[in-house]
């Protein structure tokens, strides 16, 4: 039986303005294409692609009121590329776990989702407490080890060799996850 | 210590496209001025309006959409009225209780809520199971008895007298409500 | 596909020692049987039956401490025919719903379930309760006519009603369930 | 106004039967001392002690049930000191966060608690996990820095660095939280 897939995209309408936003953003600028890439392939195979953003005290679902709101010098080069299409999905949570506090879980439900790919910031963060909480509800979790990204890579690697020891992620490269998407059509 | 209060709008943004609607918009006709008469108190008093509304497939917390889908002949008179101001706040929620898969918990935390008035439609289904939500978190419950409607009168004295009893609701009218929250300033 | 079932038993091991308590037990003894017949055939047909219990402020799901604490005159008929096997699942709830703060909705995904049956009481309020949460979470529900009690049998009646088409539960007679049960084998 | 505690300790009634659990024994021995000595000065404070613990499949917060089930060679020395008197609150989680699936939430509530310390094992899974549901929840979080293991230092020093800086938590030693404590009395 063929695994359904949702592509989750964390916190990438971001305005990288805390402690460390710039060593973050820099790091997230090198994960943009792999999570284009994903994005593309998603889009013309049907599976969901469905963004999870932080509201930014808006409390609103508008995505052209938020990315007036969050874009600056640093994080506009990274919204430019990432924002979502009028079809994409676009939910705003109000805390780090992309379940927390939305309706991510009933919307993946929807779709009878087996398995979420997490891409997005930060990975030892917001991308890290939604996988587990993906991980908690029954989800295989998939974390492609090049759609991440956190202010050092050193945290990067310690979240993702986390999720794949203690939440059984599979976290190959963005090219060979789409490889297998491809295989199981 | 004064307590601090929320209103909750459930459900006005509704197109009654449903088993019995007509009927239902009959009834939530003649709740709207008590609505209004809480609303404008509240947002000249610092009360939050938080609108939490079904999502009718869109998904998207965008007002303006969400009126275009849901206008029609039966709703609109009612839409026009009730309509949310651009700095109420806006929810929308999958399923029938209003904390299911909502930041609404959340919000109410922001603002150190202890009780909740909890108005709109159907009063014996969306209003009754949020007002149980909010009983079963610890809010104290107001249910103003001319502030929610149902499909018929019976269901709506019902899910009234089931709210004072069972979640020890306070079920004035909305008039003697403000008078309440006036003597608490 | 044959659809997998659970059976709850909602707040069985009752003290009745509550306004309109005694009214509430005298109604409760009349679907004893009813409980009783479903959870044989659940009982030797693998499908699990859950207890979700108040835990009368005890907060420990230890079921011979708990039988002690609310066994009197009136509870003792109902809990000596109604007391779980050492194997039945045994949960405590803290509030109303079966579904708010407990392991239950793990426990149904650990069984792959797809539908639950929900007995006990009482009829308009925690059964009520747990069945809309189920609702929520996507599960189909069960409500056998002769398997929950209220205080009254109107108010039994209204719920079972408002179960029906609002959660659109399936209500025939626990004999009539059994029977539906043994079809799908 | 007097901050209110709660004292939580994760999973330490542990049968360490799994992958570098022996590695995690001999790190957890060493936090016992500490742990004690917060117990002690929670109990005789009237600071609510909470164990959440996994149920091993067993799905019953029976503690002589669990403490033979999961007693061997490894865990014995520790489970011995660690285990729970009668009056302390005993909850079994179904997953990582002590809030997932229990009625922790609710509990704290009934004291109107405002801040969780965190202990226990593992310091980097459960613990941190626990810590991230509490800081979602609104709960300041303290977790003593000899009062939680993982089966490396590292990992540990790590998950504490991660909780100081994203969760905001307070992380000194045992010893000096009881000294912060004392003086809020």
């Amino acid at each position: 039986m063929t695994k359904k897939f949702a592509l989750l995209i964390i916190d990438m309408i971001n305005d990288f303005n805390f402690p460390n936003g710039e060593k973050l953003a820099a790091q997230t600028k090198k994960i943009v294409p792999s999570i284009l890439a994903l994005k593309t392939y998603c889009r013309s195979n049907d599976i969901p692609v469905i963004y999870v953003n932080d509201h930014y005290n808006l409390w609103k679902a508008d995505i052209e009121l938020l990315i007036d709101h969050v874009q600056n010098d640093i994080s506009a080069p990274i919204i430019q590329q990432m924002k979502p299409e009028r079809d994409d999905y676009f939910l705003i949570k109000p805390k780090h776990s992309g379940f927390y506090g939305t309706a991510l879980n009933t919307l993946l439900h929807e779709f009878n989702t087996d398995a979420v790919i997490v891409t997005g910031v930060a990975g030892n963060i917001c991308v890290f407490f939604t996988a587990n909480d993906a991980y908690m509800r029954e989800f295989d979790v998939y974390v492609p080890s090049d759609g991440t990204a956190s202010e050092s890579p050193n945290f990067n690697e310690y979240a993702l060799n986390m999720m794949e020891t203690v939440l059984k992620a599979d976290v190959r490269p963005a090219s060979q996850l789409i490889s297998l998407l491809k295989e199981q059509e």
